[in-house]
């Protein structure tokens, strides 16, 4: 089949290529002429000669709105618009409304796998009405890796970015638990070969896992991450779970501090340290520095 | 080679199966005539003809003490005691100064692999001195999965079950962030079918792991946990290890949260939510339950 | 001077007794008859015979708008009216502009001091332009505690709703604190009189406050709690107080684990705990309970 | 009465002090010879002529097990040693049990008051036997406020430094509950005077306290604390509340944030993040900062 793909970097392009690895025939659009292979959304649109026509978005969140406008001009009724970035759940609503006035279906669509997917498939978690995942399933099997999993249809219009933003949060936590006990066994004498105890936890351990892999190759690399600072950087989801718990009234203690631990990590002095600095000070003198 | 393994429970006695499996010797004892290949300590002991005599210890923690004792009087120069339990790395050190008085050789080996071990191969991660891994190395290759993962020689005495300790305290935290994600999405109307958005994480998303192909098994079996009570045991491993970071000043926020959520598990009413509730009574005049 | 008041529950009702215990006159509104001092909102207005006119608003957070747009059809330009509900801060620019296009001012108002307030004094937080805070001055003098404190102009509008959720967030924690302190005393068997303990930091320590006041007149009262479930509500300013600092990447884990441990202390049974069981007993057969 | 007070530093110098302004004798015993009033302990013990003689102990942890040693041979039955220290409540039976074979009795003591307790008085939280307390009981009503609070017998030996050590516990998630309210409202831009905002909150609040009242006055005079660093110390007593609560089961989810937030403080690069930004870089490509 053919699919009109818009945005073509790091995510996009490789997607691109393991679509037309499938067999199927993409057009690409990009503000970045050396990567496009056509000359705006309209040239895009128009290359595409099948009905319906299947367009993916892959941009920044806060361009996925004046893409959809345009979509909304350019497709026609009974072509589907499946916005794959990492967008919050309840913006779905609103591309879902504003294309189903012209006809238009609308799947939204995360997509996890990294740099990693264009090798072993994309996982893909997707929403919407059945009849319009059913028009972009050669795209879905195309992009997810082979074998029983790595696609879901998760619920109505928005639940596929619900089921990302959830993925994303628990990914965070994950990290998270493995970065403490990495501090741990580094801090103490006890172990005196640090990447050699995570290797060994790759096979027969309860916590084997792709990201304990990905830990180990860093540490092959660098195996002390002297070369590393220790300053991470969030995406949005990981603060939208934590804010989707509160809603609930879901308690999500173990997220939540590792959302707060990427925080501090980005802070040269934590304001509020200097408070409890200054407290301890008013009451037993004890020294601040300065 | 020949083993003698004490301890034949679920952990021992699928072990002994896999040393038999892989050809070598193992005679077995327990305090279950049942289970046992020996009458006694000192039986099992005798039956080992090889020298050096390598012995395997397999049971509660609380019982280490006493078999070590015993196995000192038992052994000879040269044989090897590997403490395979969930034992505090601390106490190691007491078990090998004990056995070093007659010359007998200790290894602290943490075992990770649960009922699944026999099958899949048991992680194994060892503190002791060299010389001590090579007499055992026959049988750790014997239990370990294949590959090169699954077997770390981690340092010292001690370094063994801290390593395993460690490890214990990641799962607590990897297993605390799938079960916040997914009372997430059980809390939420969003995503219509959550066991289908766990499955469809086992390939191709950053968080596919071991501990979540458990998690789609159980929920295979009964899609909302409606038969399980949500009660949680601890088994030391994560005390444990929030307790050496506390010794270490290395802030360890998820698996401490992974900790209090079992301990909270375990309460029929929350002691502290009481005061909580009896200080809002005072100031607001809220209601309280009785 | 005269102020209409709107909302005579146990907050406002207190505070119209407060206000004219001062000397000044309140035309109350409630939609209770037995309570209210007038036979509708335009009676109320039509009551208030000064220019310009105060009115406050003291009803619950959902009926806010409704008589604010009521409020803005019946005050003239000059008149202002103060928001002292516990409101979200981000609804009070709403609020202005509403009224500002009929040259109405508006504050935002939190107050603290629930059922003591009568005796003890408001606590106020208020948000707006200076002339505004000028006109209802009297009022804020009647209200607050005698002395330095208790009254603060915070900011624009906004500012003082948003000073009083983070007091609240804060309160969360200093609760959570006493409680977490008290479960411990309770559970171990060191101290065999706690609330003795708790009596004697109400002098001399770190920890002396008013809170610590209320919480020694809950144990005077029943010394174990006995009579109370661990079972505590939220009223929003909590959950807003976390979602506000995720929102400006602040680290707030203490107060997020206060909001948790409500949330947990309302769960009959934690859904999150039912996933962690199922993974223990899949890896080790662990027994859970049905 | 006559005390023998060994140490006199900040807290033992103005012990003595206050002693003394009630009327009574304090013989003073520091290694330093211009704060002592004795050239050694055995000197000081021999001034000491009432009997049963009082002894309290006022130095730095590390340092008590021999003082005590020393004075189990200079002391004579019937006479009582306090340990007023911060020290571990289970050195305490150690303690006891030392100097009950000479028949002296012994009594641990957790003092509360920091710099302020001169003028304020010291809260004192003891335990022992009543015997004991008996005998020292005019140098606890000399140190402790006046008033009913500030003194408590709360139970066998080790219950005083049990208690106060849950009371530093509190304290630490007040100090942070009140360190994130105001980085959280520095951080926003709603409200413009942050200082104001916390003096206003001294009375009519729900979270007025001494702690409030210190920072209050650290704010007065750096109203930014932009010459404190963040960068918070503990204790031991804090670390030692967490243990207690692992130790019991008891969820202290708001304390351990509070301690692993001071652990943070005092990291120049997070470990952990080091492996969190490794983590991310591997799978998403996502630059980590060198």
């Amino acid at each position: 089949m053919q699919l009109g793909l818009i945005g073509l970097g790091k995510m996009g392009g490789n997607m691109r290529e393991r679509v037309r690895r499938a067999g199927h025939t993409v057009v690409g659009y990009d503000t970045d002429p050396e990567l496009s292979d056509s000359a705006s959304l309209a040239d895009m649109v128009g290359q595409l000669t099948e009905s319906p026509r299947v367009v993916w978005v892959m941009v920044p969140a806060k361009v996925v709105r004046p893409v959809v406008e345009e979509l909304a001009g350019l497709l026609d009724e009974g072509d589907v618009v499946i916005e794959g970035g990492n967008s919050k759940w309840i913006n779905d609503h609103h591309h879902a409304e504003l294309l189903a006035e012209r006809g238009i279906g609308y799947l939204d669509c995360g997509v996890s796998g990294g740099v990693w997917g264009l090798e072993n498939g994309y996982a893909l978690m997707c929403g919407g009405p059945e009849e319009d995942v059913a028009k972009a399933r050669p795209v879905f099997d195309a992009l997810k890796p082979p074998g029983d999993f790595g696609f879901v249809h998760a619920g109505k219009v928005g639940a596929g970015h619900f089921a990302k933003m959830v993925h994303n949060g628990i990914e965070y936590a994950i990290m998270q638990a493995y970065a403490e006990g990495w501090e741990l066994l580094a801090a103490s004498g006890e172990v005196t070969d640090v990447p050699a105890v995570f290797e060994s936890w790759r096979e027969g351990t309860v916590i084997r896992s792709w990201l304990l892999d990905l830990a180990c190759r860093a540490l092959a690399d660098d195996p002390n991450l002297e070369g590393i600072r220790g300053y991470a950087e969030d995406s949005g989801e990981g603060r939208w779970t934590v804010e989707a718990a509160i809603d609930l009234a879901v308690p999500a203690p173990a997220i939540a501090a590792s959302l707060f631990a990427r925080f501090s990590s980005r802070q040269d002095d934590s304001p509020a340290m200097k408070m409890v600095a200054a407290m301890r000070n008013q009451f037993g003198g004890h020294a601040t520095l300065a």
